[in-house]
């Protein structure tokens, strides 16, 4: 309804439309974890609890948004990627970012309680996100961002287990701990570990060192012999699908169970087994 | 720390920095809130406490980002204003709008309880907003802007309210209702309500009629005979200001109460006699 | 050399940095081309000298941008592909459109006159030509976009071909002839065209049933029975090789000679002929 | 015409429209005009007649788009300016800046040879030009674009001035040359010239010294006592002006004549006695 001379204030309105065919990535990060984690006597070097919210918040934003291809998690943050086919929200940038951010902001404080039982949530001390969304123009691409983020999972948690143990269990100040670190590789981290503190690397949890990956669940398939990525090879533009196409392949999608994994990403090992992630045809549900 | 040959992906990350020395504006509004107040049983036309709700969020969301100069809110939306001095993460419109939406997603989702306390949040009726942000070039039009929500706010309050009275007092199917007051102008409804239920409009409640503004309270100022626009006689990119300058003026924001107003944006008096809205000055704090 | 207090003006220019990794396209058409087709006389419904100097001008684009791959003309309008490798002018588009308008258009004014020698040119019909740039994400989407310009020259040749000669050879007025080709399909045309004037559509220029498409020449290739598409698979991102390599690149590509051909580039036969256009990877030279 | 199945590639067109109510400059720049004013013997420091062409060749430019209000011209660049009124091809960057840079060009190589009878053009060395869109939000910072190019326009030809008076009249190498201008202000300069050449730098030419500025020339107005700034009161949105008014604009426009002005444009004065650049409206035409 026209209702004003105001009204041509919405013509400052700019169109934030992504690309079509190509991979969206919305990463979100919680605001000032640091100071939060503090406040709220996280765990050194990983609590466990607060991943456990992180991911429930996610999963609940994956069965929010059946569009959602995959997700992953780590620390304070999390990557949900979208489809080259995807048309929500006709694309748009803001839209889609604001949508992920506020869905998962709200599930995050309404789960905290069950988490933090002991620990009630107190303003000004209340977690909030700010997020982004990039775009990758094909799968190999895609594949290389998530690989990026699980090596810096592994680098962050390798550096943050020997530091909190040096300085928890060895007794030095941060400042030696830090600067005994300063320049160290991997191979010495891991003997510092090892030698000083009898702790085998490998030996830590799969949710610290790999993070966690989440998806919808079908039946894994065997890894055929040569295989080109499927969604260069069809370049579907989901605006040709039809209405009810879109709508039965989001009602599938709902079906499928969202499972939380601590597996490596980065081999080809787990896309191929998962050939719908990479593909958007959603798979064989279990029986 | 430069981890990995995967870290190229970064360079997929695109510029959002909004055009300096322009009015920001963030509005927000609920996803899918004609759904969720049904479900929570929002009283219609209006409901009291999902309006203070509202208010009570974006109060907080004012008083975390000492940055923003003004905020206007009406049924599920709420729109931020940043001043064109603003430098808030460097003006980058995903930081900015996420923040927001997120902040304010947090209070709404943590202050519920405390204005629903008989309606307890029950996923999957979980609020959550979705936000953009918008740039204008000068006040003039950000007064454009302001008084396009304040009209919209009117309209629709007037149609509401005699809509739902003729409804819930009158009897009347919805769709009766609907048909008769299609065409209808606004004094068409004012006789309505006047003539067959009694009530005279402008007796309704502000907050109904105007909605809401929030802004850092000063001294009023007595109008000025002849003014020019603040900010485009004086365009100060504040990137040009010591950085202790914008520290100081967002410590002497932060001590600023924030109020909560029901009243005309519409007309020049609320902007003259509140001169450090428009001017992004500080005014004089109240004795 | 920071020379003012106005240098601040400078904040306000916006980056423009094109998605790395993906085709750009730069189009560019002429301006006001019909008014200035009929000023100059141009044959109808083609007119080759024309077509030549469209082609001279952009055989000059491509020498002087050896990061071109390919280019595709028809009519008053010209198709310029950069390579998703491609770093000139760091990808920015301004830079790139701007550069590619302005050097084709002055080819296009010096080689007039070797054109059209005895139809001088005189303003205010000075030819000039607008542009714009589009990305592609891989290579079946740019390979999409050039069909679909040639797809655009058949089916226009066709109409044109048909029309003007039912005017010129057949004596019919622009309407009737208008009126008559209203709703009629390819083979509709090709009837017009054989029974009434014993024309065989087939037998037309190449030049004007298929276009132009310039590139680099090498030793054809012979197609191999399986690939899989070159760029996707290999996400080389060439800011990540040295300037050195960079530069040999382009210097072997200015060693190839660029020619200018009328053939199917809708087929695969085209491209696997000539990998190196989709590759980036310079071919062979011929002896 | 939906001519085949490949049209979809049009949905990766994005659109690039300017933001309302904001000033647009396009600068072009000479591109590899260094070598080029080697190779067809510029004089130093400055070449009246390479300046002349460049003016003329605006001067078209300003003729074929009445929107234009004014253009600033310095060295090899130049800077036109559209009013925050224009909606010329619906604000489009691409349009815009692309129409100005093929115009400026297509005259420039067309003049070429009654500025330079006895230097012909010679690819490679065609002249060339990229350009950019920038918008500023108000006439106060767009004044001050056209202050930062007036000033650098003094500070580069004061010392091209002196560099070359030490090296053509004084006999010193460029090397020595720069070195002794480096660090110095400009009294030290003007010094150089006074003392060793007997040089008074105020006596230079002025489209040396001031650059080169063009307008749509009506009768010169009497400065007010006190102006608001005209654009940013009266926000009129063109858009809501009649096709016919913006025509008629238009049509007054064509009517003025472009004048070519070497003066002070930083101070007050001109802008006040010429309000019709500011504020949009022509002004009346001189008898």
């Amino acid at each position: 309804m026209a209702n004003s001379r105001f009204e041509y204030v919405k013509s400052f309105e700019q169109p934030d439309v992504l690309l079509p065919n190509t991979w969206i990535v919305v990463r979100i990060d919680g605001r000032g974890f640091h100071k939060l984690s503090d406040h709220y006597a996280f765990a050194k070097p990983n609590d466990r609890r607060a991943l456990d919210l992180m991911n429930a918040a996610a999963v609940e934003v994956m069965k929010e948004l059946p569009d959602l291809s995959i997700a992953y998690g780590v620390s304070d943050e999390f990557s949900f990627v979208f489809h080259p086919n995807c048309q929500l929200f006709e694309r748009r940038n803001g839209k889609l970012v604001t949508t992920i951010v506020s869905t998962f902001t709200a599930h995050y404080i309404y789960k905290w309680s069950e988490f933090f039982p002991e620990r009630p949530l107190l303003p000004p001390y209340l977690p909030s996100f700010d997020g982004r969304a990039v775009i990758y123009p094909n799968s190999r691409i895609l594949r290389d961002y998530m690989s990026w983020r699980q090596v810096d999972c592994h680098i962050n948690n390798l550096y943050n287990t020997t530091f909190w143990t040096m300085v928890l269990q060895g007794g030095m100040s941060n400042t030696d701990a830090e600067q005994e670190l300063k320049g160290t590789v991997s191979a010495d981290k891991n003997e510092i570990l090892f030698k000083r503190f009898g702790i085998n690397y490998n030996n830590e949890l799969e949710i610290y060192k790999k993070g966690t990956v989440l998806y919808r669940q079908y039946e894994l398939e065997e890894p055929k012999p040569t295989k080109a990525p499927a969604d260069e090879e069809s370049p579907v533009v989901e605006s040709q699908q039809s209405r009810s196409q879109q709508d039965k392949i989001r009602k599938l999608r709902r079906k499928a169970q969202v499972v939380i994994d601590h597996v490596d990403i980065i081999k080809d090992e787990f896309w191929e087994k998962r050939p719908w992630i990479l593909s958007g045809n959603p798979g064989k549900l279990p029986a």
